[in-house]
């Protein structure tokens, strides 16, 4: 009836989750949430202030459709300070969160019945954006053992005549699995080498708990599209404001497509993230990050007690990607089951993906830890039963 | 080098003209803008205060998709207060703007090589977003003679094997013209007896200074698509907030696509919105809009008096569209000379498409009257030289 394009568009089954909790809530029920990728921890308060004022001062304007240029400059020595990158704040573009920013690079790079690769377990918006656009995605199954991310040897194997770059997410959802640097290299290279793009999604930078620097897409590759956002580390989900890095050859028409597609991005948004560079903001978001690693200790070894596959300790973001313990499976009635019986939310594989994903879950730790106490405790008693 | 669709789309001209004018007055020069299609006045007392209050309660976390239900109550309250229409929520999506509404309405509906008419001179994003989803807009040239809109008979003259249906825009951009409610009605059993969609964008409604009542394309048919913002009539551009009514039938697939193309609209924008319906609010409104229309009459007299071609006065939005004086030719130079030489911004006919679009000009009077005032003082002057 409609486009084409729905039938490739699923619902996200993290969204069907949240709503049957909501329902379980509604009948008195206590629901643990460790479905939801958002964080627990509100905006801080310096971002929350500057919003309040920015409206104050009548900051309710449309503004350039790239953003307005002190945030764009904050952004600049954001990535000089954080990264030692200089990028030039005219391949910076301010977006509607990461989602605007996927959607103008999806609409820039691809044509119709073209692909780009990425890895299954993966962030499912990210290939729907590619469908939405009449491109596709070309999945490629990644595990443990290639540290759940692609590889130059994956993608060399991978890459076809339609293929026109490769879209990497680190920290990637659902596997928090950070790419390391020498991967990161190697692919750029074979990237370049076949003249693809390099897409890299890096909304979930600076929620990593490891002693890793902070590498970039673009310390390996100048010419990167780089996704960011301000909603995980910076705490901004529902402002709904991201950024964009492009090629400063690609500036002009992303431009073209920004104005005609979104206008501009929210100006309050705008000004009020501002202050998330402060260094009080900074402080705060640091703070948060140690209490994530916290988090992810105690769950990692609480699953893995209770026979789950966690294989890797995940580098980053706020999730755990673990494999059915044995006697267990089928991702779907498994969760279903645990919201039912347990009242305890959590994400089926298969909202990541088709490979092994009937055999894993998510859970998110996005939870102060005494919730995840309890919802340990419930999958305790559902698992030991 | 990019996707194809990049050459189908063109940056905004006005926006070129906003640019060098603010070029012009880093010099010191004043310029009168006439250019931009953004309302002067601030955004209502009682929605910004909303909107702070909104941020103390930490309303900046993910919504629902589709938007939070207590505006979409309010939004289906309005349409049966101001239209007599019962519009259930569950087909009431909010949106980033009309933009939002009308890249959703795209992705449903239009698959590649599928045009929609539309009129021309029209609004020019309505037909990039086309083109960004590899489908087309199909002109139709309007004239005085047509009331500016589409017609029965220009639909059927113009639909073709791959005409999806049409999308029409009452109060027009750029001539402020309303389809009257025969046309309308005519024109949709057209596109109803032909199995096509109608999507209408209504985001300049409540900005009509004639004694017509609120028509909306749901009142012609109870299936059309209709794209509404807060943008200009409730005073919120930079807020990037607007909404969408679909089919019922349509909701599920919509929903879809909202929820991976944007996840949710801006939280912050959302909750200050509700009090945009109050009657506090409404009573700005309804002052402005009164304001306007001084301002239009002020502006269609003085432009006719100066010899421009105005042939029917404008019944809503913010907007003149006219035919230039006899002796003037080409738009474009004539608005860069206009602006150069008389630092007066106006925008040229060939931002709104091809049809005589070199021999009009649009003036846009979301100004003060005094400064329209200055403004047709140096149009004289440059005019009598």
């Amino acid at each position: 009836m409609y486009a084409s394009r729905l039938s490739g568009i699923a619902p996200f089954k993290v969204m069907e989750v949240l709503r049957r909790a909501r329902e379980l809530e509604a009948q008195g029920f206590d629901v643990v949430h460790m479905e939801v990728g958002e964080p627990d921890f509100p905006t801080p308060e310096p971002i929350v202030k500057a919003g309040q004022k920015a409206l104050s001062k009548g900051h309710t304007k449309y503004t350039d459709a790239r953003g307005i240029p002190e945030l764009r400059r904050e952004i600049a020595e954001y990535y000089q300070s954080d990264y030692g990158l200089d990028i030039n704040e005219d391949q910076i573009f301010i977006t509607a969160g990461g989602s605007g920013a996927l959607l103008l690079t999806t609409a820039l790079l691809m044509n119709p019945g073209e692909n780009l690769l990425m890895s299954d377990p993966g962030y499912p918006c990210n290939r729907h954006f590619l469908t939405a656009f009449s491109g596709a995605s070309r999945l490629v199954p990644v595990s443990a053992d290639d540290g759940y991310q692609l590889t130059d040897t994956l993608v060399s194997e991978n890459w076809n005549a339609e293929t026109r770059g490769v879209l990497m997410s680190s920290p990637a959802n659902p596997t928090g699995a950070l790419i390391d640097d020498q991967t990161l290299f190697q692919l750029s290279l074979t990237v370049e080498s076949k003249g693809g793009y390099l897409v890299s999604d890096e909304i979930y930078h600076g929620l990593v708990y490891g002693t890793q620097g902070k590498t970039s897409a673009l310390h390996a590759n100048g010419n990167a599209f780089v996704i960011n956002s301000f909603s995980k580390y910076f705490g901004m989900t529902g402002w709904r404001l991201g950024w964009l890095i492009v090629p400063a050859a690609a500036a002009s028409d992303v431009e073209k497509l920004a104005q005609n597609l979104f206008i501009c991005p929210s100006s309050v948004a705008q000004y009020a993230a501002i202050s998330a560079f402060l260094p009080e903001s900074r402080e705060i978001m640091e703070n948060q990050r140690l209490e994530f690693q916290s988090r992810r200790d105690f769950m990692v070894s609480a699953l893995r007690g209770l026979g789950f596959n966690v294989p890797n300790i995940p580098d980053g973001a706020f999730y755990v990607y673990a494999g059915l313990p044995e006697g267990f499976a089928d991702s779907e009635p498994f969760t279903k089951w645990l919201l039912e019986e347990h009242h305890l939310a959590i994400t089926p594989g298969t909202d990541f993906g088709q490979f092994q994903a009937d055999r894993h879950v998510r859970f998110s730790y996005a939870q102060p830890l005494e919730r995840l106490a309890s919802g340990i405790e419930k999958l305790t008693q559902a698992i030991k039963q």
